[in-house]
């Protein structure tokens, strides 16, 4: 049960993003611009750091539904499945995998992002902005995961509503629908 | 030297908000919103709760500023001091206590806010709202801390450096000022 009163059929990060709308849309604004905003990265690409960050912090909810966006995004589910188990020997680029590598780092903390793994990003190809990305990224995904966890949010267990949510996020984006969400009948 | 190119005359975070305009925006509403919008903390306790995430995290950077800033506010440097010292015996009501600790188990994990922390908090007359605002708060710094160290940005070591900075978050607030900031001639 959620810390504070939270509306059921809203779980995760769902619910808090309409218990506060003022400062939801903030958080939604930074969310499209940096995932769906106009990157030399991917959209499956940006979805795959904020799924090994949820991951790491092992925050159900928001693992399950990026894992789910990135799916679609790539039109497979191996990838992020290996990205999550080891994403050195993961089907991804070795830019990607310099990336995924800051991204982790940032997740333990920031001083742990050494000089090591900036140039092996930039040396397999990486530009400034993209590590810039990776960084803000995986800053911003945990702050969602302690958002979600330190309230105490209900992931479903159910895999459809992690295919509907993640079906929603890549038609529509993170922007909150016009109207809101409609309590089900 | 920080990991990517950023202004010299711009520490810490004040570059990276300049680096990419389009993400700052969003990052200082969300800031001001919380720690200057309409709240039944004061700008001074919710500036400790800033101070003691960043002090959990060692960016010295922000702690430095957000403990200068809640100095200034509360006209006195030892509440903050000591906050972060052991904010069990610091000089803060009860619901500050309770609300001081759910923000140092965020720090950890939020899977780390216990049912007895909220507990506490509630008996001690916190609100569903202050304790929302609380974790977010704490999730927000994290990202805070998480962007500063991650990028390898420059924490000056001179004191005076924090206290204009301090003075300018007091008096002016997180937006960005316009125009930007002036290289010094």
């Amino acid at each position: 049960m959620p810390h504070i009163p939270l509306p059921e059929h809203l779980p995760g990060i769902t619910g808090l993003l309409e218990y506060r709308l003022d400062t939801a849309m903030p958080i939604r604004d930074l969310t499209q611009i940096l995932l769906r905003g106009e990157s030399s990265l991917t959209e499956g690409e940006r979805e795959l750091i904020a799924t090994i960050v949820s991951s790491r912090n092992c925050t159900n909810f928001c693992e399950a539904a990026h894992t789910k966006a990135a799916d679609l995004l790539l039109g497979e589910s191996e990838t992020a499945r290996l990205v999550k188990l080891d994403f050195e020997s993961a089907p991804v680029s070795d830019k990607m995998k310099a990336l995924l590598n800051i991204a982790a780092l940032t997740q333990k903390s920031g001083k742990a992002v050494s000089g090591e793994a900036i140039e092996r990003a930039k040396k397999a190809g990486a530009s400034d902005l993209e590590i810039h990305d990776t960084v803000l990224i995986a800053a911003l995904f945990c702050l969602y995961n302690k958002y979600v966890d330190g309230l105490a949010t209900v992931a479903p267990a159910d895999p459809a509503f992690y295919q509907t949510l993640g079906e929603r996020i890549v038609a529509r984006g993170y922007m909150r629908p016009p109207g809101g969400y409609s309590k089900p009948a």
